[in-house]
């Protein structure tokens, strides 16, 4: 693209929104500084989008309205994620009483764009819109798995492997070797790698050409099932939500 | 503001993005027509926006990215809603067995942004990012009970009063009685507003000033509840989790 195209205000009113990952308040100054950004800037931005009702001020500090959550949501109802793949997730999650997933690859990280909790301790902490880094989860490696050769190297070049227990496997070619057995299995099997006795299993979804697009996943503790288990009794299920929800793909993703 | 103030490319970015709530993959041109714009200066919004990882094309086509999840998902971080309404929400679907919600307003309308669904037909309707209109809801009555009179005129200003059902409320007045009783009672009932058997119940939830600043409801149908059981064993209940949910949210809330 031309430099000439490039919208610098757009770049920075993203950031600006960003900024609020940090506070729910934030004054001008504190935005800016977040930002990188001059406080006129960062003004000129936050009044905008106080004017577009996307933010909101009270006695110096701005912070976001929910209006927010239309922008996040243009990207959800645009899969309309909540036709093609919740009911399959909940079937999923009805049956085997574990919460299920649904996630695509973005950079070197994995998104949760779809999720049934299960009302289990540990249930609640990952949210749709979560991020988390491909190497040490199950569907971040399915999606690894279905990639390009160029673009796993890609991966390998910029992602940061570093462990989170002391199981998590950070040597790229045993994740190299992984990844082929999990393109010949066509599932994935993740234990200890984000958090010690997290489980889980992932199998890929694909779009009406074919194509991997997503993963599908569901996840459980060593406390109270085994691999042996997850095998047996989850992964037919899994492999069956995998395919309905691929089947409910009726359009081409990107 | 002062209008050298306000950033027209901002809010050229924001109508792009909002044009693929219509279609997953638009060309320049569609979109531009969506949003009322002139094909260049979409298309510089949309090479931005691919350019910074928030859409893709391909084949002439664009489509938005996950990584838009992150922009709607600043709001919910910045109010830190997993861990002070979800878990009450929980609890509260899990006693009751029906789904809970968390709405704030915005606008003329309330928006969810917290939600435990409960595996039952028509649960999985309503996401978070979801928006109604405030008159037809529990949650939207209790909103607007709790608003100043000021607020409470300008949203009959600007609401549009339309029937969803024959039962819906449309007279000004009588939803102006409606919010009086629901302050006095301090929750607020609905049947058959948006949908003939739909039920809910919604209570405030308060700020650390004491402010109301969202509302928590159950919802039930009354092919499975009457009218009976959701006043007896739903309302104290889902009191105790508005309760609980304000006794959580430690900061304020604009």
């Amino acid at each position: 693209m031309k430099e000439s195209d490039y919208l610098k205000t757009l770049e920075r009113g993203i950031n600006v929104i960003k900024s609020f990952q940090h506070a729910p308040h934030l004054t001008i100054s504190e935005s800016a500084k977040i930002c990188g950004l001059s406080r006129p800037v960062t003004r000129r931005v936050l009044l905008t989008l106080q004017k577009l009702g996307y933010a909101t001020s009270r006695d110096g500090k701005f912070s976001l309205t929910p209006r927010m959550l239309s922008l996040g949501y243009s990207y959800l109802f645009s899969l309309n994620i909540w036709e093609t793949a919740t009911p399959s997730l909940e079937a999923l999650s009805e049956k085997i009483q574990e919460s299920s997933s649904l996630c695509k690859l973005d950079d070197t990280e994995v998104v949760y764009v779809a999720r049934v909790p299960v009302n289990k301790i540990m249930s609640h902490s990952l949210a749709i819109g979560t991020r988390l880094p491909a190497y040490a989860t199950s569907m971040g490696k399915v999606l690894l798995a279905y990639s390009t050769n160029e673009q796993i190297d890609r991966y390998f070049q910029k992602a940061e492997l570093k462990p989170f227990t002391d199981k998590t496997i950070i040597e790229e070619e045993k994740i190299r070797e992984e990844l082929k057995n999990i393109r010949q299995n066509g599932w994935a099997f993740s234990r200890d790698q984000l958090e010690i006795g997290l489980m889980s299993i992932a199998a890929p979804v694909r779009d009406v050409r074919g194509e991997v697009v997503a993963a599908v996943n569901c996840s459980t503790h060593s406390g109270r099932s085994s691999r042996e288990k997850v095998e047996k009794e989850f992964l037919p299920l899994l492999l069956e939500a995998a395919e309905s929800i691929s089947k409910s793909i009726d359009f081409e993703i990107f």
